[in-house]
């Protein structure tokens, strides 16, 4: 079984339209890249239940849960509490954070800034790189900033933990329609049910008008199962195959 | 209350990194300029299960539902199979589809091809402007496909049956930190409860440290916040505020 993982985007900002969402697809791009699984996104507003109940869905479900957004020192960024509270815990203030942001912020700290020391109570701080703030770690709960740049700058030091065996991706790509070739899916798919199959169909790419991916964590079964899927097409209907993304 | 909205992604092709989802962002902004608000996106798999218990509690939680791809006619297109079970009854093959198929397809139809014609027993068929084939509705669920194209063309024939009362909005921009406005965002907030505030903070723009998004339907109640806002802010903080997006 690959490793699992549920990606919970908090903000209002994503839902009312003002700000679109990089971090859930870099981080699909990335996980994958490393073997994982993305079983499910979520985008829910800044409200503590409704990140608690989520947060508590997602760490049950998935083997790891990465959270995006509401970690800064406002009234709107209330994750940690949800975080907490889906952990049947409550926040606490980190004194290691509290010297880290007394550090930065100087004489110009205040309670609100010391917000952003606060963690669900047991919760872990991974340093690593050239992070100024580390990440906060609970349960299998990794809870990241919305900022992308800060995003990815997190999710780096974190990368090697999440390596799996890694998927083996082939593309085909035909000159044909997609009612055209489900059949031949389908005969596909009977004889290698463990296949990760898709199609994709392009209706303004002059090149080609369905893309076919399979993929699977075993090479030789994703070789075997190209094998056939190229043996059933009509030879003039591909225009490409590739090997990886 | 505003009507309020969820809107469900449907495929693979998303979670495994392949393609980055363009249609929520763009659902997000059209429907808040319509005054309609988003309470929560899901991104899942190409799974009957999954897809129906999603459905299920979208429909019962919000006033409309849109679900986006899975609707063409591989083995990977079940959305119409999981709407179906979450509104508990089976798909049928409708008959005005099954006709505008044949006259697309002529010859070439197929059972594949016939698959589009799949929809929920009792579900409504809604043509509009130069559509070609009419959009999917059963009970406030509206099914659309994931090509972003065509999404878009069959929303704007919709669009004005989401039409509500609009938001008002008004920015704020300031060039102080996050941390050195919170409290004046906490005083503005316990004034005004029902007030939609926002905070975000930019790491890497020279014009300004933070926007403060101020909204609400009610027009005077806004413009109150927002004086209320400006009169506790330093004079030299505020660089500049905008009405509207």
């Amino acid at each position: 079984m690959p490793k699992t993982a549920g990606i919970i985007l908090i903000g209002n900002e994503i839902l009312s339209g003002k700000i679109a969402d990089a971090n859930a697809a870099y981080l699909c791009r990335e996980l994958r890249e490393l073997g994982v699984e993305v079983r499910r996104i979520t985008v829910i507003p800044d409200e503590v239940d409704l990140i608690a109940r989520e947060v508590a869905e997602f760490s049950r479900a998935f083997d790891v849960v990465f959270t995006s957004g509401g970690v800064g020192p406002t009234h709107d960024d209330v994750t940690m509490e949800g975080v907490a509270q889906a952990l049947g815990t409550r926040v606490v203030r980190h004194p290691h954070l509290v010297e880290l942001l007394q550090r930065y912020y100087g004489d110009r700290i205040n309670d609100a800034s010391l917000r952003m020391a606060e963690v669900p109570d047991g919760a872990e701080l991974l340093s690593g790189g050239s992070l100024r703030f580390p990440t906060v770690f609970a349960r299998n709960v990794y809870v990241l900033p919305g900022v992308p740049e800060i995003f990815r700058q997190k999710f780096d030091t974190l990368r090697e933990r999440f390596r799996d065996e890694p998927y083996h991706l082939r593309q085909v790509f035909v000159v044909i329609g997609e009612s055209a070739i489900a059949e031949h899916l389908n005969t596909v798919l009977a004889a290698f049910p463990e296949l990760l199959l898709g199609s994709y169909p392009e209706f303004s790419n002059p090149e080609y008008r369905v893309k076919v991916t399979l993929e699977s964590k075993d090479l030789g079964y994703v070789e075997a199962a190209l094998a056939a899927l190229l043996d059933r097409l009509p030879a003039d209907a591909v225009v490409k195959v590739i090997q990886g993304r």
